[in-house]
């Protein structure tokens, strides 16, 4: 058997650079859309539709989905939902289908979505899970992060460099980007939250008060689930 | 004093997105083109014009430029110099005005060259030159990693991080990316060649042979210049 590929894509904005066709890609945005999706699917929500422009949302709350905007890390006004994991636990959320836009996260699942082979949602949340099932595929992968805004964040790279950690045996270590990122996990393993200090999102956060938000999305394999996109819709697989 | 930013834009598909306007960039591209100019200038060599495309290169030679040429690691035909940091030691070229392009380097320069208040040129063979004379500028700053064809590479990321350890006392490392950089460095700097060995950049310029070409290239400070583009010419300050 040929051994596959992983490549790390640090920011949407390098996507153009990547082969997606027949491949597995992982999209990543731990502070917060990918974390707010695994926590959804796994708190019995239908599906996620993820979005790129607010408008669009706009147009399918109109046809009677929940809608999720948010931009810079707050909620957008006239819309239901926020960008905390914690609002997607609510019972009263189960079997709704969920629109959803964010700043980066939608954004990157819709640049890759019409042709990767598999587009899949990763969080710290359920990446043990994301780990075994990509063992299991024939595919070459590669990892997105959101990032910010375009530029590359460090704990979506951090989530790239834990899963290359997972899947070393099994795949072959294909750019850069990879080795850096697994590099950099490496060192901040034994204490991601103080490692994250720096970070310029995790500051950008902490203005709003929702320090919780962050320790619940490093939280790893909390939900055994595997969100995967079919046709419009992130569902559970 | 306001304290002055330092931001590290890992890829020239990225600079789109930072305000270059009335900032110092450096620009870099350690295997091979900066390192080459550097020691070019250094011994004698009286400017390089950093030129995106091969047709522009032919023209300036038809005018009398001794042209450089490099696609992909190697010599394009037709053109005088390669990228070897060697061939720029010909006392021959003492005087002389050249004219280059190469695969990441000069294009990275060329994206930059008209919006930032100054374009300078850096490498590990000139890294603390560069460092002092940041330290007495009163702009912000962005460090241009070259990469390879728009990805981030591990060579350029640690010249990045190698800055901002001799500038972190003077400046305030403003995103993510020169976080990274930085820790990364810091992991890496006992001893830069091995921490190098899976860099795939290495592996792709080992099969061309010139071993030696990046061990200079790591070296240190060997020359204590200052390139600086005025108008379309790097020349020394």
């Amino acid at each position: 058997m040929l051994q596959k590929n992983i490549n790390i894509c640090l920011s949407p904005d390098l996507i153009h650079l990547y082969e997606v066709k027949n491949k597995v890609v992982v999209v990543t945005d731990i502070f917060r859309a990918t974390s707010c999706m695994v926590t959804g699917l796994a708190n019995g929500i239908a599906s996620f539709t993820p979005i790129a422009t607010i408008s669009e949302c706009a147009h399918l709350q109109s046809l009677g989905y929940i809608a999720a905007a948010e931009r810079d890390a707050k909620k957008v006004d006239g819309f239901e939902l926020d960008n905390s994991p914690f609002s997607y636990m609510d019972p009263l959320l189960k079997g709704k289908n969920i629109a959803m836009t964010t700043t980066n996260g939608t954004l990157s699942i819709s640049k890759v979505k019409k042709d990767a082979a598999q587009v899949l949602v990763g969080a710290f949340l359920n990446i043990e899970t994301i780990a075994n099932y990509l063992i299991e595929q024939n595919e070459d992968l590669i990892i997105l992060c959101a990032g910010w805004k375009g530029t590359p964040s460090l704990e979506d790279s951090l989530f790239g460099g834990a899963l290359v950690d997972l899947l070393k045996s099994n795949f072959k270590i294909a750019d850069d980007s990879a080795t850096m990122t697994y590099r950099l996990f490496k060192e901040a393993k034994n204490d991601l939250r103080a490692y994250l200090q720096e970070a310029s999102h995790l500051k950008r956060l902490s203005g709003l008060g929702i320090e919780k938000d962050i320790d619940f999305c490093l939280t790893r394999e909390l939900y055994s689930v595997l969100p995967i996109l079919i046709e419009d819709k992130l569902v559970l697989k």
